[in-house]
């Protein structure tokens, strides 16, 4: 599975069991509703310090999200 | 530590402890030498895609290189 694919099934999967909205993520995340989107579409390529902040709000490490 | 200096050092102690030159492993990764040592020193903020590419020559999950 393409590295994007994995992140964005990784990130709806902890945000649906946080019971979060992506609306909700986001705000928590510091990023922006349509970013949250894309991403867990697989549609972006973030850079690492952004993977950082993704992780932030579910309290993983970073690579968690890529794995 | 900050996620560029934490992949810098990963990437550095799996380089070494293969025995390869940056150059070495440039070449593995498929990427330009100058760019392996600007990663080492936590001087990149690479995407997810490049981390795919940095983590094959060491047969190890991306995600492992930012944890």
């Amino acid at each position: 599975m393409d590295i994007r694919a994995r992140l964005g099934k990784n990130v709806r999967k902890l945000r649906e069991a946080k019971g979060w909205s992506q609306e909700d993520y986001a705000d928590r995340a510091g990023i922006h509703r349509t970013y949250v989107s894309d991403i867990e579409r697989g549609r972006r390529n973030p850079t690492i310090t952004v993977v950082a902040k993704l992780a932030k709000p579910f309290e993983v490490q970073p690579g968690q999200l890529l794995d």
